[in-house]
């Protein structure tokens, strides 16, 4: 039995060739050749059964035989915006693990305490794609340039905007009780196209570099409609609280 | 401000030195004195707030000034069996993280598709450790050597059994919601001590290897009492199907 291969093809309906490191992959590795089934996925909520026209040594041309629109597994528009840690390959193997379990949207926030401020997205972008392969995600994740924590906060969002963080004089709720108990009214109504449309289920979730938010970021968030809460007691490195977040976003949403 | 060092010290109630270990980092890199406050760590369930006593180049003895046993902050005991993963990175990432998630136990399985028979398990240990002090947890996970899964599902346990698996011949429930409603009654009861005792709240979760449990062994574990169960809808790799399930596991016996 062939094992079905997943190539990831932006724009793939509009396409008619395999972009250059995934056609790399099929003629060199897989070697596939014209006839041969192929799968698209175009990371917007299609797959796609193709077949190879014609392969040449660099080029692999294919032509569309089925669209497969894939059924949203989670409502809402999950979003983490997160620090970057010093160790890079940290926030890699988050990136990894928030795409299997799935989610929207990854933006990489320049904080007041954060130690690094450059962030390579083009590597964390590829680690996305690689992972939206291996877990057959219909959806791929948004990965963002790195942005001043002031402007992402500024920037107007639907839906419901958290701030995780340690700071005991400033009240916190439960996140995933808050995210929770919102779900579970969406649910009773019934309706969730057109909660889809309005972002009623949206969730925008920040969490803080190793040295957390400053309390006037804190501050300036809940200034600006950011609901104050933790990720519970434990105490979480930076990486591992944005997947637990993550992942409580989607356990609160998933269909 | 000096930071509180935190100091790993099994039964450190009985102990008047720390472990060789320990002692080099506290002497070499922390360079501490006599009379310096340092905090010890059990691993089952107490902190103690102790000063050095004296310091030589490779010893560190101390006295214990307070001892501060620690609340539990889940129900029962979480643990997790899963057969490691080919690259044995993977897992270790997992077991730091499930650490700082919290929960109580790790056993390896040596499945029918495993293509991993050995674990090096001190070295897991050791990372576990480094998550308890690094993330302040009371009770540290143990670890166990590699079993084979037909011993491990007969052994007997206390509360719930599930065995996760992607086979769509064999009806599966979903963990979460199992383990979450079971939790929402022994909240009702109000005695948690007692739950706690009886092991009600207790759940051990097994996790396949990258080629899944054999059905042959989803039919065994079933006949021995555990619960069919999947994770939800998502493409998990194993390791972060471990973390998935223990997260889960937490979130629903948190307290």
């Amino acid at each position: 039995m062939k094992e079905v291969r997943y190539f990831y093809v932006p724009d793939a309906a509009n396409q008619v060739e395999l972009p250059i490191e995934e056609a790399t992959h099929a003629l060199r590795v897989l070697r596939l050749k014209g006839g041969d089934e192929i799968f698209l996925m175009d990371g917007e909520g299609s797959f796609y059964r193709a077949e190879v026209t014609a392969a040449s040594s660099k080029r692999c041309l294919y032509e569309i035989k089925e669209n497969m629109p894939q059924k949203r597994a989670w409502k809402g528009h999950i979003h983490l915006a997160i620090a970057p840690t010093k160790m890079m390959e940290r926030i890699e193997w988050m990136a990894e693990k928030a795409t299997e379990i799935g989610f929207d949207e990854l933006s990489f926030l320049n904080c007041q305490f954060s130690e690094r401020k450059v962030v390579k997205t083009p590597r964390i972008d590829k680690i996305v794609i690689s992972a939206v392969k291996q877990s057959h995600k219909a959806w791929k994740p948004v990965v963002k340039e790195l942005e001043s924590f002031k402007e992402f906060i500024q920037t107007p969002r639907p839906g419901r905007k958290f701030i995780c963080h340690c700071y005991e004089e400033v009240e916190k709720k439960d996140f995933f009780t808050e995210i929770n108990s919102c779900s579970m009214d969406s649910d009773a109504s019934q309706d969730s196209s057109a909660s889809q449309e309005s972002g009623a289920d949206d969730i925008t979730v920040l969490v803080g570099p190793e040295g957390d938010f400053s309390i006037d970021e804190v501050r300036l968030a809940v200034e600006n409609g950011y609901e104050s809460v933790s990720l519970g007691t434990s105490r979480l490195r930076t990486e591992t609280a944005g997947l637990v977040a993550v992942h409580m976003a989607h356990i609160a949403r998933r269909i």
